[in-house]
């Protein structure tokens, strides 16, 4: 019987995450029990909140030494032992880094079979419902409003614009270098970008919001959060979805000047996003991203890295702002 | 004919507010041109926001050094050059520290007779109709929820925590000094009290809301928003009604560090409130306030001044937060 490659967390990151963090560490093929499958990992999804699991202080448990590093997956059904559920049945789970898991058929989220099957994560994933969900229900975008996202090369952020465009919004993206910035205007219609390593964010958003900016999608928090509320219209909607610039490392990090000050004259809303609160609503949300993947409004771009090995490497690049699109680690 | 007293600010301050920036500069009385009024101050309304004013960067333009201190007041028409008002008319106005005004009948709101008038200020004025809200619909505030509020004592404070109480919230207040927190709880009362000069707040936090916040209705910022936001359940809400605390100084204040962290795992909303915003429906709310204080469920609480003069040491005493309920100043 095969053996099941596992990556471990050996050391909790006391700073910036590095490879010292992780090792191989294979073991004996998991047994499920009742009620549990037994499901091989085809696809990880790398997610910048995976390191914010490592600190604690989320809206999921952290993460402890010495267990299999947590991540989510697309995996298929070996083995059942719940009802519902057959082998070769495709669902999406966290599984953690490794080749094969037992986990409750309860947390197991059922998927249908599509071609390619990475869709399923980057087009029909956490990453575009949360940029769906962000828009319409926390920010409610409306046609001809500005709209500014950070880490807009990022999996999230390139979602964001790409349907603030479809909704009939100018849409400015923040992400880091000229190529980056170039990419996300003539790939994929961004109206403008402020490359945040090269420009004063100040300079910039006057440069590229001279009429201010009506919804702040906010995917890093720090210094371009506190930046944009500077530039915020009355009664605009900061969507906060994450804060990146704060999950790799330990520092405590005061919060932006404009709060409560600006919130007050302004009457801005900053409101908080986990996508999980609107999984009664995720169809709906599908079927809108469908149309615009259908009708070439949305381009679905993906990070594929290939073998599990490079989990760690994927995730480190990632929160160094090395993707563009959804990155995913390709394990079988 | 009579002089107009006026109190004319003669320096900015720089730092805490203090009476060197005022002095008295009698002038003529003023006289109307076509479409204005000639008013009489007879209550001035002290508002911490005056203080702010003095800041730029707010709602309102802002103030100069030479010109009579702004402030709302209820008034008495003296001579009409404006259709629709006759002499007699009480109206209210941002008419400034003053005996006598000339000002554009447009800004004028105008205002029935009550007995006492001072009512006019205390429980139909701007401070309980933000209160209301704030609480209604910033807040959209729920029987059995936990509210907190800051400023506790304050005119804004002293409404939110007796209408929280009459919508079925339990309340606690943060307030400076054991006397004002056992008012708080013995004459007005609040189910708890934080008296944020003698008590550690995080400690304090934990007694007073084991199970947490729902909802903040924060008039300070600074130290009580940043400690606040760690004790707020999932889906809180944050009221952002002032920033008394960054007011009666110059120093850029960080913002709490909860934000946008905590914002997002708990996915608490922080929305800002300005109450004209909802002058259309200010007749709704005075009606169920009246319903309150008629039943008993909300007492006005009062903090008359006597005389022009003191203008300047009640709106200093209000930062220094002297005040128990509304703070008024009685001109005439």
């Amino acid at each position: 019987m095969s053996r099941n490659r596992r990556i471990v967390i050996t050391q909790m990151p006391d700073g910036p995450l590095s490879q010292h963090c992780f090792a191989r560490s294979d073991a004996d093929m998991p047994v499920p029990t009742d009620g549990q499958l037994l499901v091989r990992n085809l696809i990880l999804s790398i997610d910048a909140a995976n390191r914010a699991w490592m600190q604690g202080l989320t809206y999921r448990s952290a993460l402890a030494e010495g267990t299999v590093m947590a991540g989510l997956a697309l995996s298929e059904v070996i083995e059942s032992r719940a009802e519902g559920f057959v082998p070769g049945d495709l669902i999406f789970a966290d599984t953690g880094w490794q080749d094969y898991a037992a986990i409750d058929a309860a947390v197991a989220v059922r998927q249908p079979r599509t071609e390619p099957l990475s869709h399923l994560i980057s087009a029909y994933g956490t990453s575009p419902l949360t940029a769906y969900f962000g828009l319409v229900e926390i920010a409610q975008l409306r046609a001809g409003e500005t709209l500014l996202v950070s880490a807009a090369a990022g999996s999230v952020g390139n979602a964001v614009g790409q349907m603030a465009r479809a909704m009939g919004a100018r849409v400015i993206g923040v992400a880091g270098g000229t190529a980056k910035c170039r990419w996300l205007i003539d790939e994929l219609g961004f109206d403008a970008a402020i490359d945040y390593k090269n420009e004063d964010l100040r300079d910039a958003l006057k440069r590229t919001a001279p009429s201010g900016i009506d919804v702040y999608f906010d995917n890093v928090g720090g210094e371009i959060l506190d930046r944009a509320l500077f530039a915020m219209n009355e009664f605009g909607r900061v969507v906060c979805c994450g804060a990146i610039s704060s999950y790799d490392g330990n520092k405590p990090v005061h919060g932006p000047r404009g709060v409560p000050g600006l919130v007050v004259t302004r009457r801005l809303t900053l409101r908080g996003l986990l996508v999980d609160d609107f999984a009664d609503r995720f169809d709906e949300a599908r079927g809108r991203i469908g149309d615009w993947v259908a009708c070439g409004a949305l381009r679905i771009v993906e990070d594929m890295i290939e073998g599990l090995d490079n989990a760690p490497a994927a995730l480190i690049g990632q929160l160094a702002g090395q993707n563009r699109g959804k990155r995913m680690v390709r394990v079988a």
